[in-house]
């Protein structure tokens, strides 16, 4: 029979059922930071969330809980675009910085070419 | 009494219920491809995909499907990092190119200052 966990998970405690040492959600969502858990289970549901962290590593949890959050906090923001808005923006500012790259590579081009030619101009 | 769709959408389909021609997910998740709509509710469930396209305007629930498709692929591909992966390729990304962009800037003053040497000499 499982232990029960001294430091019940938010959705334990939200649905008043026991929480066992087992739990999955416990170590990452405690019930003393009760909207952490209510983002990421308004967005992908509970049950998703434990199948999520059942599906990978201990190791990995910790990580694939804050990519969730920031999915979900992302979501909620911009029910329409979530994440994929950070995506746009970010491809986005690549885009502009590729420009301004080259525009760059040609200034420094054309310099060289300018100080070549007045090099010649004295060494003649 | 709402009127049966002509063409039954994918979650429909899969649990043979009767698809009404009011079906928030029929415009979007054709049972033609199951596998579009088997991606989203893997991730977000079922639920949660209607309810988000009900809570938005209609016409931006064919932008909200793609970025919910967009999400759930990079949940499946990748189930620690999810899009957040993307994310972070596209700041590294970012940070490169903005040490390129200092380097060339660097580049450019010191190609100036010579060429203006240079002129400086050749003009006294």
């Amino acid at each position: 029979m499982a232990t029960q966990n001294s430091k019940p998970c938010a959705s334990c405690k939200k649905h008043r059922k026991k929480c066992s040492e087992s739990c999955v959600l416990a170590p990452y969502f405690p019930s003393t930071d009760p909207k952490k858990f209510a983002l990421v289970q308004r967005v992908f549901g509970t049950s998703h969330v434990i199948k999520t962290l059942q599906g990978i590593e201990d190791y990995q949890r910790g990580d694939a809980v804050n990519s969730m959050v920031m999915e979900a906090r992302a979501r909620v923001e911009d029910p329409v675009h979530g994440c994929t808005r950070t995506v746009h923006q970010l491809q986005q500012q690549i885009a502009e910085l590729e420009v301004r790259l080259a525009a760059m590579q040609e200034e420094v081009v054309t310099a060289r070419l300018k100080r070549d030619e007045m090099a010649s101009f004295l060494l003649t």
